[in-house]
C-alpha cells in the first residue's frame, strides 16, 4: 500500500477520554474512531489487524474440526423465551420491535439460535459430535462502555457451540477447544493464561477463561507461586486455615462504640487489627414454596471481602445475590447494618472458613453503637454452617496445597464452557441414540473476543513511541520510508522497486511515499507499530545501502540494497506467505 | 473436507413456502435455514459460497483503490436527524432504544456515518479523492420479506462511499467503480447488465443499477434491440410518437356510459380500443407557502401505465407521489374517479407525450356515468404541459432513436450513485481547496448485494438436478465420491490419496466418504452444484481409472488414476490457487 493513497489518520495528542494505553494508541495510530458510546468505526489501519486476528482464529477453528456458519444478528424473542433468558437477561440485551411490533433482540450470544437449528437438523447420534462456529458482530448494551474496543457495546466475537451424545464426548471436545485456544493465542503472540472460572449466568458445569496478562486488566487472576494452578478470583478457592481453632482466652464483653460503623473504625477505636474482628452481611435467602424469603447472615473476617459468586452459588441463598436493605435489617435484627454480629442472631448463619477459625474476636452486638469483644464460636455463638465465602488474597495457601497465591490483572479474551444440557433440555434438543432412544444432547460453548484481542495485544506490546505489533497481526509487516522522494527520482525508484519485491515475496508492505518530513514519517511508522522498517535515502543509495530498524531494536543497521529481501526473510521468516 | 464430518443438510422435498428456484435450491442443498421472516442462518455449505463472493468483491474493490473500513451496525439517531433521513425513512428503518432510552437504528446503509467520519478526518483537497468500503451486515425491515436471501431483512452488503473536491473527480471515480463492478460480475460468472436508473430516495444526480438477468427478477429492465441502451423501467424514457398529431375529424359527443368505470369497460362499451381513450389520474400538487396543496391531473393514453417515479420527479407534484382520495376528487371535480376527463377540468393538467398525440379520443365527462367521444386537444381541451409520464412498453422506439425497446426481468445486485452534495451539504462536510477556501465535498456511493448475489447466481445456474456453480464461487470445486469405501480399503485409500493431491494443488475438495448409497451421494453432489466430480469404484480401480463428470456434462468419462490432477488443471485451470 502506498501511504499517499491511504488513510494515515495518526494523532499527536493523547485523547483525553481514553483511559488505557491501548485505547489511546488505537486512536492515535488511526485504527479506530468513536461513533457513539461503545460504538467504534474500524479505520483501514485497524481493520487490517482485526482481519488478521480473525483469520488466525478461523484457521485454528477449522483445524479443530469446527464448521463455520453465520447466524442472524437479529434474533426473535420466542427462542429466548423458550430458554428462559428473555426474562433473565438484564439491560445488556438490546431489545427491539420490528415494524409489525414483534419482539427481537440484537444477539449478544447465540445459544438459542444454534440449539434451535441443531434440534431441527441433527437426528442421530451418528451425526455427533459436531462443533459450529461463527465470527460475527455482537451487541451488549453495557451500562458503562469504556476502554475503547476493550469494552465496547458492538464488538466482534467468535462463538462456537458443540453438540454431543454424552458428557464424555463433551469432555473430549472441551479439551480440543482448550488446546485450540492455546494454539490461537500462541500464534497471536500473546502472554496469556487459561484459568478456572465460574460458569456464571450462561450456565453449565465447568469453564475456563483465557486471560491476557496486563496491569490494565479488569479481572483479578489468581496464580500459585509453585505450580500451574490458575483461577479467576471469582472461582479461586480460599482454603481453611491450617490447624485447630485456638481455644477461648477472653471473656465476652460488651463495649460502647458510639458512631463507629465500619470495621476500620471499630478496629481503630478498640486498638485491635481488623483480622481479629468479623463482619456480618445480611442477604436474601432462597424463597420458600410461598415465595417468601427470609434473611441469611454471611460472616467474614474483618479484613476479607465477600465473593458474591461463591455466595450466590450456595444453597439457601437467593439468586441473584441480593443484599438486605437497611429497613429489612432494622426490622429483623433491631439495629443498623454496622452493628450486627453472630451472637444471638435471629437468622440462619453461614460462616466463612477463615472467620470460623477465629477466637476471641470482635463483632457487632446487634444493638446500635455497641460491639462485643472476646467472642468465641460455640461458647458464645453457634458455629453452624461453614463455607468458602471470601475472595482469596495474596499470600493465601494455594488450594492444591502447593505454594501460596499471587494475584495479577488479566483481560479476558476467551471463555470455554461445558454447558451440559442447560439449553438442550430447555429447548428439547434431542437425537436418537444407538438404541433408537431419544436423548437430550450435551452442549459446550466457546467464545473469543476477536476485536478485544486487538486492544489486549497492544496492552502487552507498546512503548513510549507507540504500538509494537507482532508480525502475525501487524497491519503491515514492513514499512519502506523514502526520504525526499518527491525531489529525488532515484530514491523514489528504489522505493518502488523494493516495495514490489517485498510484496511479491508475500509481505504486507506500506510504502511511505508521503511528502512529509522524515521525522513525521518515522514517528508515524513507530506509532502504528510496523515491525520492520527500511529507510531509503540518497546518501544510503550512494553507498549502496538501505537502513533497517526493527520496531524493538535499539540500533539501526545498514543493509546492502540487494540483500534487503534476504535479510527480511531471515529476520521474519513467518512474515511472508 | 470429509463429508462424513460435515453438515450435508440436503433435502429431497421442495419446501412449500419457497417461491423461486434459488430459494428452493438453497434450502434443499443445505445452504441456508430460516430463523424467522427474512432472517436466515448460513449453514457451512452456503457460507463457503458467500465468503467466496465476498472475497472477489473485496479483491476488486482493493484493486480499484478502495480502502476497507468497518462501521458499526448500530447507528445513533442524531446523524440521521442531521441528514434529514430519520424522518424521511419509513418503516424499513429498524429503530431501537438503548438502555438509556437513546434512539438508534440498525443501519440499512451508512451515508451518515461515513460522512461524519470523513468530515472529521479529511481536511485538505490533497487527501481527495478517497473511496471507503465495507462488507457488512445490514438490516431493512421489509414489509414483506420473501424469496429467501434475495429479499431478506438481514443481509450482507458491500457499500462504498467516495469523496471528491469536485464533480469531475466524482465522474472519474464513478467510471472506475462502473468498471470495477463489471470486473466483479464477470469474475462471478454472471450474465448481467448495467442499466440507467433513477437515483430515488437515496438522492443524487445519476445512477446505474447492475442487474442479473433472470425470469424470476422483480425488476423490469428495458433494452434496445439495436444497441447498448439499457435502463430500469423507472428510468427508461418514453419518447413522443413520431409525426404531427392528426387533425380532428369527429365532433365531441357526450355518451351515457352507465356503470362503466374502467378504461377496459368503457372501451368495450363503446367498441373502441383502449389506445383511443385517455385516463385522468388526480394527484396531490406541491404545497404552496401556506402548506396548502391542490390537485394536479395526469393524463395518459388508456393502454399506458403511470410511471410514478417520473411523475414524482416533476415540478409541481408532491413528493412522495400521493393519489387523491375519492372524497377529494368528488369535492374538486364533482364526480367519481372513473369519470374524470380533461375537458373543462378545474385543476392544472399534465399530459403524457403519447396521450398528447391523440385525436378524436374518449375521456370522462367530469360527470358520473358520462364520457365524451371525439375529443381533441386545443379544440376541446387546452393542451398545456406535456411530459414523459408513462412506463415504456415493448415495441416502443428506443430513446436514442435506434431500434425498439424490449423488456426483460432482472435481479438488482449492484447500484452506483452520484450522490453529489446531498449528504455533504446537509452535514457540512468540507475540505480546504487549493486556495484555502472551504468547499463542500462531492460524494458517490456504490452498493453490492453480496448475499443476494448467491441467490441470483443460482437463478442463472441450475437444472432439474440442482445448482450448477461456476468454479469461482462453488463451495467446493471438486467432489470425490468413493463407492462402498467402508467395505473396500483400496477404494478408501485411493479416495484419500486423490483428496490430498487435489487439495495440495489448491482445490477446495469435498470427499464424500459417507456410508450412503451411490445414488444418494451422486444426487447430493449434483444438488449442491459441485462443478467437478470424480467417482472412485473398485471396478474402476481394477482398470486403473476414475470416472469424471462435469456438472454440466451429459456424459461421464474414464480418466487414468494418475492423470486426474492434470485433467482437472486442464479442465478448470482457475479452480486452483
Amino acid at each position: 500500500m502506498r501511504a499517499s493513497r491511504y488513510l494515515i489518520a495518526t494523532q499527536k495528542e493523547t485523547p483525553s477520554d481514553a483511559e488505557i494505553i491501548s485505547h489511546q494508541l488505537m486512536l492515535r495510530a488511526g485504527m479506530i474512531r468513536k461513533l457513539a458510546a461503545g460504538l467504534y468505526t474500524w479505520l483501514p489501519m485497524g481493520l487490517r489487524t482485526l482481519r488478521k486476528v480473525e483469520r488466525i482464529v478461523r484457521e485454528e477453528m477449522d483445524k479443530s474440526g469446527g464448521q463455520e456458519v453465520l447466524m442472524p444478528a437479529v434474533q426473535p424473542a420466542e427462542l429466548w423465551q423458550e430458554s428462559g433468558r428473555w426474562e433473565q437477561y438484564g439491560g445488556e440485551l438490546l431489545r427491539m420491535n420490528d415494524r409489525h411490533g414483534r419482539d427481537f433482540c440484537f444477539g449478544p450470544t447465540h445459544e438459542e439460535v444454534i440449539t434451535d437449528l441443531i434440534r431441527n437438523e441433527l437426528k442421530s447420534y451418528k451425526e455427533l459430535p459436531a462443533n459450529f462456529y461463527q465470527i460475527q458482530t455482537k451487541f451488549r448494551d453495557e451500562r458503562r462502555p469504556r476502554f475503547g474496543v476493550m469494552r465496547a457495546r458492538e464488538f466482534i466475537m467468535k462463538d462456537a457451540y458443540s453438540f454431543h451424545l454424552n458428557a464424555a464426548s463433551l469432555d473430549d471436545t472441551y479439551q480440543v477447544m482448550h488446546q485450540t485456544y492455546c494454539n490461537i493465542f500462541d500464534r497471536l503472540g500473546l502472554d496469556y493464561r487459561p484459568v478456572q472460572a465460574d460458569s456464571g449466568a450462561i450456565g453449565g458445569s465447568a469453564s475456563h477463561e483465557f486471560h491476557v496478562l496486563a496491569s490494565s486488566g479488569e479481572d483479578a487472576i489468581v496464580f500459585s507461586t509453585e505450580n500451574d494452578y490458575a483461577a479467576n478470583i471469582e472461582k479461586a478457592e480460599a482454603v481453611a486455615p491450617a490447624g485447630e481453632r485456638p481455644a477461648p482466652s477472653e471473656a465476652m464483653t460488651e463495649v460502647h462504640t458510639p458512631g463507629q460503623k465500619t470495621i476500620e473504625a471499630v478496629s481503630q477505636f478498640l486498638g485491635l487489627p481488623a483480622e481479629r474482628s468479623v463482619k456480618t452481611l445480611l442477604v436474601k435467602g432462597e424463597a420458600d414454596e410461598n415465595g417468601e424469603s427470609g434473611l441469611v447472615a454471611l460472616i467474614l473476617r474483618g479484613d476479607h471481602t465477600l465473593n458474591e459468586i461463591k455466595a450466590e452459588n450456595l444453597s439457601g441463598i437467593a439468586e441473584p445475590l441480593t443484599m438486605a436493605t437497611d429497613e429489612e435489617i432494622e426490622k429483623a435484627i433491631g439495629c443498623k447494618p454496622g452493628s450486627i454480629g453472630p451472637v444471638n442472631l435471629p437468622v440462619p448463619v453461614i460462616v466463612d472458613r477463615s472467620a470460623a477459625h477465629l477466637a476471641d474476636f470482635v463483632c457487632g452486638a446487634n444493638k446500635d453503637d455497641y460491639h462485643l469483644t472476646g467472642v468465641n464460636w460455640e461458647r458464645d455463638a453457634p458455629l453452624g454452617r461453614v463455607e468458602d465465602l471470601r475472595n482469596v488474597v495474596e499470600g493465601d495457601p494455594s488450594p492444591d496445597g502447593k505454594g501460596t497465591l499471587e494475584i495479577r490483572r488479566g483481560i479476558e479474551v476467551g471463555h470455554i464452557f461445558k454447558l451440559g444440557n442447560k439449553y438442550s433440555s430447555a429447548m428439547n434438543a434431542t437425537v436418537l441414540d444407538e438404541n433408537g432412544k431419544s436423548v437430550i444432547m450435551e452442549m459446550g460453548c466457546y467464545g473469543i473476543g476477536v476485536s478485544r484481542i486487538v486492544a489486549a495485544s497492544i496492552e502487552q506490546n507498546h512503548d513510549d513511541k507507540g504500538i509494537i505489533w507482532p508480525d502475525a497481526i501487524a497491519p503491515f509487516q514492513v514499512a519502506i520510508v523514502t526520504l525526499n522522494a518527491h525531489k529525488n527520482e532515484v530514491v523514489a525508484e528504489a522505493g518502488e522497486k523494493l516495495y514490489n519485491q517485498l510484496r511479491q515475496a508475500g509481505y504486507d508492505v506500506l510504502l511511505d511515499d508521503r511528502n512529509e518530513r522524515p521525522g513525521v514519517k518515522f514517528a508515524d511508522m513507530e506509532l502504528m507499530g510496523i515491525p520492520h522498517r527500511f529507510v531509503i535515502s540518497e546518501r544510503g543509495l550512494t553507498a549502496g545501502t538501505l537502513e533497517y530498524k526493527g520496531r524493538r531494536d535499539e540500533e539501526k543497521q545498514d543493509i546492502p540494497v540487494e540483500e534487503a529481501l534476504a535479510f527480511l526473510v531471515k529476520t521474519s521468516p513467518k512474515g511472508g506467505l
